[in-house]
């Protein structure tokens, strides 16, 4: 099969090519893992990070010291950080830059150096979830950050240089371009139908099946139509809400179950993958009234994108800024949902 | 040093980051490479592809037998092929998909196994650009494709599944996204000043000399002011022209010792990495009249990206669409221009 599918959000086109995933292939790659020793991640090693800036600890346990569940701490090596000075932009002919202001977090999941999403109890992951809105939601106070995007990259052909699972927060001064074109997707759709996109596609889901991977009372998790990699899963809630940071304890619990499941499914159908996890929520701006924020809500639909590293991403891709899929979504539908 | 820069010519911005460089790292990685054994690009293997669809040969030699030094055939597993009944868009509630009518092909850039860029003489890189141009020449005919895409892909962390050195040319039913940021960047910018973004780009690299590689009579060699990746590397032609396929034969053999010369920097100051190297040139489309094509060869500047794969894309860059550059333009410019 070979066709090219326009993502219904933003005005991007992908490949699906399904002969393409029998090509030889020359290379042997080995990754050896280094293991916990000398992690920094790891509990009692809490000195080799910076301070703690948030945690959910044992009760009578001191900061930066054992007894923690959820760490947050500086990235130390971080993409952005605070400027005094705030966000200047500066112009040399034709060439704009500005300093780099903004956050680099990260989020340690658990002390447990080999234990992921999927060996996580759904409780430890429902800390997870609630350190991810207490970071959103103290940060978006901040005026100089535009957007807060958090993510996990794991095992190495995910993007991590640690093996310790841990998640990422960085907020930047303006609002990133994938984010802008979901964004206008968005409100370009809402304008002419008064609906959501989300919940429209949502919908169309759920009544063809077609890429329906789970279908629970609060959420659904779906190969999305246009999807840009093999196996790309989104986890979308079923009730219409643009602020992940906002949504309730409940929903968070429901929220962990699925996550859990899902990421066991993906290790075992795909043998345990390197994967990327991001969260695609609202901007994290300073609303100037109830309307403007019922206006935002009305428009975008948090989701959660999940995409197993399997192939490549190679020149055609840089060059041309679309990508070729190898496995069609329903096929990848197929194989997530059988048991 | 942390700071984000926007791209002059798309509306997109990127972070360099220089601190991030130095985080620890936890996995040793290993790629084995298989040799020339059975390898089907390989001279006296031609029978294993598909038939040749034009070769640059000795005299006297037969088509699909050894003595070619160029040779493009189809490739075996396309991401796109053509279909008889031409592009076709279907679309179901709010998704839309098209057969994927387009061309994928593979040239062959050489009878060595081991001979890239750095190794061919500049006669035989001649040889390859050439056969890119007469590929371009030959499908920009069809009207079923509106872009044509040279690009290739070196080593396994490039994307490159087999060894053998190799280009790919691939055809799309649609202008594909980046492409098009970068037309109507050029666009926009010709309408207000009237001049070409890439020959002012150009002028400001010259006489700043903070991102100049190489000058030479017909083309410059640039860290581009906004690279998403370190290293990243343009080579443009000084003289203004929107069509690389119809470049002359001088300025051809004057673009084959630059890309030899660039290349064996690359190789021999970042120890032989993977890179992408892409050709970017106006859209195939056939012009209805003189004036059409006279105004897209006014705003648009063919050029080359070449993309040495350092570094792991991960989920900040696929969340957000903005990249994080370890390594400033400036700092790579002073890598790859020292001897």
């Amino acid at each position: 099969m070979t066709e090219l599918r326009k993502d219904p959000i933003i005005d991007n086109w992908v490949v699906i090519s399904t002969g393409r995933s029998r090509r030889p292939f020359d290379y042997k790659i080995k990754a050896e893992e280094k293991g916990k020793d000398n992690c920094i991640f790891c509990k009692g090693n809490e000195s080799e990070t910076p301070p703690e800036i948030f945690a959910f600890r044992e009760k009578g346990t001191t900061e930066n010291k054992p007894g923690w569940k959820v760490r947050v701490v500086p990235n130390k090596y971080p993409a952005l950080k605070m400027e005094d000075k705030g966000t200047i932009l500066e112009e040399a002919g034709m060439f704009k830059k500005m300093s780099g202001s903004g956050v680099h977090e990260v989020i340690i999941e658990t002390p447990h150096h080999q234990k992921d999403f999927d060996k996580l109890s759904v409780d430890d992951i429902v800390l997870i979830l609630k350190t991810y809105q207490q970071r959103y939601l103290d940060l978006s106070k901040d005026k100089r950050i535009k957007y807060i995007l958090i993510f996990k990259n794991f095992g190495i052909n995910g993007g991590a240089s640690l093996e310790h699972p841990h998640s990422q927060l960085i907020g930047t001064p303006i609002i990133p371009q994938r984010i802008k074109e979901e964004l206008k997707g968005a409100e370009d759709y809402f304008d002419l139908n008064r609906r959501c996109i989300f919940c429209d596609y949502i919908k169309q889901e759920i009544e063809s099946k077609n890429r329906l991977i789970k279908e629970i009372e609060k959420y659904v998790v779906i190969s999305p139509f246009a999807a840009r990699f093999p196996f790309e899963t989104w986890i979308l809630p079923k009730y219409h809400y643009a602020f992940y940071e906002k949504t309730n304890d409940d929903d968070i619990f429901c929220l962990a179950e699925v996550i859990k499941d899902i990421i066991s499914r993906i290790k075992k159908k795909l043998n345990n993958p390197p994967y990327n996890f991001l969260i695609h929520t609202a901007p994290s701006i300073e609303f100037s009234s109830r309307e403007e924020w019922t206006d935002m809500n009305k428009k975008y639909h948090w989701h959660i994108e999940i995409i197993p590293r399997l192939t490549k991403i190679a020149g055609f891709e840089w060059g041309t800024g679309f990508y070729i899929n190898t496995t069609s979504p329903e096929e990848a539908t197929r194989i997530l949902s059988s048991i």
